[in-house]
């Protein structure tokens, strides 16, 4: 009845892997494409077109429009780090991993080539037309993630394994039905706010890269555009830190999560399908009367 | 039973098409007001009373509030190029694109004539009397956009394709059903949250217009309330890549979303009512196994 | 069974009329009290603890907690030129405005003169201990709304019927169920939203009132505080605008909306229930089959 | 079928006092971590990397995130006032307010340590290695709670009465059915909403502490860490009113909720179950018919 659309089943791509590859890739697009491009902008308009707060508000809107583009398909992980923990937990299978790694980072790449398009001029204005890592009119910084000065390796690593730690903390419970979930259709917007607290509280020392293809997807994205190699030896080889350290603080938060929060909850009541939407234990009780079952005991909220 | 009121009926307009301008004008019209109300507050100020973010939080609100009031009435498109990718997909009849866009303009310029009368002493006072488009005291940013002095034509194109693409890439996933759309009713403040983060990110080269209505409309007041026709001419014709640009990007982000969401999203359930506020499984169950139907398939969420 | 408590049927107040009116009382008591906090927060510290954006912020919070705490019982106006709306609508008995008005100017005053104990220090350490409406330290403004030096009296007149209106415009069509009506139970935090934008959009000019009792009642305040007679004879006595012109506003913008929206809603269907949480259309399907009904047409979102 | 997890039963501990300490911990650790982190961050990075408005919004995210992963086990108070008030109103049991108060002292001064360990670099950086309570470069303030110097000690007293008095006001009417209650699945971000609004307003004189576990806490870790003693005795030994004043802000706070809102509210509707999710009147109309009993009589919204 649509002249305008082909039968959608022709036009499904027929693995599912793949399917859920382009849409890690897509997500990870947009993500990128939002937070780099507020950065680029704060930057080169020197703060009169935006703040901090600009920056970290659009990361925010970066995962909340990413997730509900790509939730339905690839669960809009985005994140190799937190890929790896849904294999862990189950959720993901391990054949997916890789895959699903390597779209992220190649979004990401793509996201930060759209981004240096779109403030290309921008950059050469600011910049004087010199792709410098250090410095005051340095640019690299508004793809990838770098070190105060004073940060060492450790204080880094830090960092970014408590940044990383306190997003799966916060984000995992968000879903399990025994504890206090948030609304289904509303986890990409609170996501959206545990991401913009993190960075708001989390990015001073190293700019709280807390994703492993946030930061190299753009940082190869900056090498090969004409930063040169010092995107990857500047501050002592840091590139290594914002790719390892999250996937250890995403284990660690997951590990925090399941010891202090998962294993503590109560049993899942025997119902099949206590959903947050099904009907009041009036109607219930009607019903069961009607079937002569025996009355469920009414719970409080 | 009311007597402050004759019968609605009575009142209703009679073609629905003009139902629906009406309600394109006045939305139009309200994200406008917001919109160009915040830019004149800051500009006449100095930013003493409000700051970039307030802008674009303000235009956000205008989005908000613009939808909820005209969303049961016309679909709040708001935006001519919203409503070209509606009739291609299907979702907008050819012969009510050319009213509605016009409604749209007409709804702007009102918009504007009322932020004018609002801040007619304000911008008096901040520019001297002289209404101009050029240097530190024009005030003809506060209706329409222009480019920053760097920008060449075609990284203004480029801008405007970008962000109208991604505006419209992330909005169209919002409704799909078979995808993980948001609540129906809070559609409104998360279409807000994602033109706040588009304007956050990408408006440093060009001011984000997004809409040829949005700035066409405001364009021709600030022609006829003087500030000359350089409003047209300024930046070597500016004005039309506000126009066409935004179409270019919406198709775009129309067909990325395609490509690579709407097309890869599975079937939708047989089941003829798969909605969010369908009753649960269990009492479903209890429905089938007296009417002798067959139990149907638990899903998780 | 909780021996904290008597029965609580015992302790309410007989009158359901002084109900509403304490509820009023406190609400409108809540919301000064988050907004003057605030405008004092950022004054006082000079802008070391706040800026003109936390203060629109917390207007928006006072907005939403007061509309929590008294929605139930007094319907959370707030403000008299809403409660007068509502008695021209037929929502709110005219016996009702009188004493709803006098509650809310009463809340307004007692909730200034606790900001003003709050504050006493802050404000004597600011002002110098010289209480007054003009000067780089004067703190006037942190109750009541003044206009800029450069606005004639009809620009503020304007600017309070065009705030006002654009309020009562936006929210009248959240409840609406024929339109595309908020979530019920989130109403407070969208109608914040509005008040938010309005707020960064249109207080250049003369503060955004937008409500005869938030200015009447804390620039009562002023006046029995110290800040002398000047509170309501500057400005060339000013004070009346804030209160007559919201009321203007409010009128206009409920005609708007009705003529524009309202008059123009499809019929509400036949059906007496069709609330967001009614079940789905596939289990009344059964119901009615059951019943020897009509199966009701299923319509879409 | 999970073989990386055990039998959760076995590893959940016995005591259901020991589960919800558990939970009280972890979450006044994370409360701690993402307010006291904002501070951090905005201080050592000089306002370049955040303002106060962000510090603001990371107690809000705090909240919400420590709300959403402890509410299903311990109730997620958070804050031994709140569990004062609770005991009172018999939804906690006397002999759990000990260990819960303990339990949120604790983690706070987990959350500290972290956050110590997190900014140790950026803070000798800052300071010059020198911490202390006093002057320009003093850190202290990250961590506790501390007057302005004009503020007497009577005035600190009645700013945290009044914040924690509005938090308990605001925040108890959001469950009560009676009332026009918040959706349960989103109380996290609405009470994170209202402690944004106080501490925007309220936290100029005295750092808006409203919680003793949130300022003991971080003071003891800051006695322990190299501040010395002087995080006790300065400002007059103004440690004892963050931990008093917000205990009697409470108790004044919930005596208002009850007086002006709970005690005014109608009675509860006969029905045992009223909930917002419960299905529509129609189809209760149709089972009430159905089982020959009077049907209810409907209700607006």
């Amino acid at each position: 009845s649509n002249p305008t659309m082909l039968n959608p089943r022709l036009l499904r791509v027929r693995s599912a892997l793949i399917r859920q590859c382009m849409a890690e890739f897509l997500g990870t697009f947009v993500l990128i494409l939002f937070g780099l491009s507020a950065a680029a902008q704060v930057k080169t308009s020197r703060e009169t077109k935006g703040q901090t707060l600009s920056i970290h508000l659009s990361w925010a809107v970066g995962v909340m429009s990413a997730t509900y583009l790509t939730k339905g398909i690839s669960g809009a992980h985005l994140n190799p780090a937190v890929s790896l923990c849904f294999c862990i937990l189950g959720k993901l299978r391990w054949g997916q991993l890789l895959p699903y790694c390597v779209s992220q980072i190649f979004g990401a790449y793509v996201g930060a080539a759209l981004v240096y398009a779109l403030y290309y001029d921008a950059i050469m204005e600011f910049s004087g037309g010199v792709l410098t890592v250090y410095g005051p009119s340095e640019t690299a910084s508004i793809f990838a993630t770098y070190p105060t000065e004073y940060l060492p390796l450790g204080g880094g690593f830090l960092d970014q394994v408590v940044g990383t730690g306190t997003l799966l903390l916060c984000i995992l419970s968000l879903t399990e039905k025994r504890n206090a979930p948030a609304p289904p259709d509303l986890i990409a917007p609170i996501v959206a706010g545990v991401v913009l607290g993190i960075i708001m509280s989390m990015s001073a020392n190293c700019g709280a890269a807390l994703n492993p293809a946030r930061d190299l997807g753009p940082r190869l994205l900056t090498l090969t555009a004409g930063w040169g190699t010092e995107v990857f030896t500047s501050f002592n080889y840091w590139f290594w830190v914002p790719i390892v350290a999250p996937i250890i603080g995403a284990l660690t938060g997951t590990s925090l999560y399941l010891i202090f929060i998962e294993w503590q909850l109560p049993d899942e009541p025997q119902e099949s399908h206590p959903e947050i939407f099904s009907i009041s234990p009036s109607i219930k009780q009607s019903v069961a009367l009607w079937e002569k079952e025996e009355e469920p005991k009414s719970t409080c909220f």
